[in-house]
């Protein structure tokens, strides 16, 4: 990681963690609720979705600090995401992160709770915005419905376990990531560009750029889970080959799954460079995903 | 039930049906995901927020037919609500409205994400209604996400299943139930006010009418727990009582709930008498949900 990207990534997970917790702690709700929404926001985390949504507004000269409740919206998303795919009914992770997973902790019926508590702040805090117009909001809160919806995150995550039972194709195995992760990345670099009013065409670069990142960014997920330690990754790994799971390396090798890698990341970056502006950082953080080792 | 009032509910109920599956339909996703929503929005429902919705649109002669769009937000938000409710880590009920409930069906995975999905669904029809403001648009946004949320419908979830290890006094029960369900059928009535450019006046004494209409349609679930069947009401009867759990007439008796109830009716009544504009509807609406049996 190039220090300029370190410097980034640490100052604007500052202001984002300060920005996703105020607006949690503001909220006027039952103590240990709120306990158990900030117990996973806090679990700690990597940060790329809002990172995304800061490194496309920065590229764009965008200071508003509005940003900032955006990259948090979509990080509550993300974080209840996980919440209920680690309940005993999902996935029954008991570790995420290297701590006790939600329902561990609060059990799980507080764990949905939270989740769900989680899901529908995010709109609220989007429609809550100030000095963004109205427009640009139920533009940011559309997307978002999409990405996160069954038409996006929740409807990968339906394949994902239809995946568990048969051997998907490709096709299948990248419709259901393009869906899972890929949906929740392309609103964190889509919402960047509609926060910055970027024309069309710096819009439709960004959307392919975030295809192909968000390709890359899972097919190292697989890889990891191959490679890395479960100290390493928080979790538990080789999960994935224990479980039979349709991975990218078990269609393709690990080989393979390493040269589709840098094919989408290649094309990703490509889309960067038709831009007319400074994507340094973006292009840092899209190598640093996708060389990262947890 | 008056014959208007019962003409009236029929009409509406076919128009906010037909919005509220063609919502769902026209959404491209995984066909079991969609199967599963549709499962829990079609097995019946009496459909008291979305009539609250356009019992006040109507009274204020407002015949948009987005109205229809925001009863079918607010029902989907329901709805999610139900299915989550009914999961064995929460209620465990194997049965609503007289049919299996969701996870029974579908399994607990499949449900737990269909009603993740109805609940972000909701804020995107909002956020795609035709003919609306910006301005209005994010007004409802921002109205639901506050009474769905932590701050109202999941926090009212969360201090309900507290109540569920100790008697609550008369003050915590109802402050459940303020926004257990209270919330919503405020967000379903205030929602109505809002469409309609309503003024502040008559918005304040709508929202007064909603908070004690709410207690009294509450009080009311409570005394058929006790007085009703399970056919009757399409759920086990007597489960309150069996579990030992805080409610009207295990604090006030059932004599006294039924004086608590009236009370509170009595005052609803009075708001709608402070208002210029022809409130029969809401009225027969309000006496229907109080002495209903089921």
């Amino acid at each position: 990681m190039t220090k300029r990207l370190k410097n980034f990534m640490d100052e604007q997970m500052l202001m984002i963690d300060d920005e996703l917790y105020s607006l949690v702690e503001k909220i006027i709700a039952p103590k240990h609720l709120k306990e158990s929404m900030l117990y996973s926001l806090k679990a700690g985390g990597k940060r790329i979705r809002p990172l995304f949504v800061l490194a496309v507004s920065q590229m764009f000269n965008n200071k508003q600090k509005e940003a900032y409740t955006v990259a948090a919206a979509v990080e509550m998303i993300h974080t209840y995401s996980l919440i209920h795919d680690d309940l005993p009914s999902m996935d029954n992770d008991e570790l995420r992160r290297g701590k006790p997973t939600n329902h561990v902790v609060y059990g799980e019926a507080l764990a949905t709770l939270a989740g769900d508590a989680l899901n529908t702040l995010s709109f609220g805090v989007l429609a809550r915005m100030k000095n963004i117009t109205p427009d640009i909001k139920i533009e940011l809160i559309n997307l978002l419905s999409v990405a996160a919806g069954a038409e996006g995150m929740v409807g990968g995550q339906v394949l994902d376990i239809d995946g568990e039972t048969r051997q998907l194709s490709l096709e299948e195995l990248e419709n259901v990531h393009l869906n899972k992760t890929g949906a929740l990345l392309r609103f964190s670099i889509e919402s960047g560009a509609v926060l910055s009013n970027a024309t069309e065409e710096e819009r439709k670069n960004l959307v392919e750029y975030a295809h192909h990142i968000g390709l890359a960014f899972q097919i190292q997920d697989d890889i990891l889970d191959i490679e890395a330690t479960s100290e390493e990754l928080g979790k538990t790994a080789g999960k994935d080959v224990a479980s039979n799971k349709s991975t990218y390396p078990a269609i393709l090798s690990l080989e393979g799954a390493k040269n589709k890698l840098n094919e989408h990341y290649e094309i990703a970056i490509s889309c960067l460079n038709k831009l007319q502006v400074d994507t340094s950082i973006l292009k840092e953080l899209s190598e640093y995903i996708v060389r990262r080792n947890k």
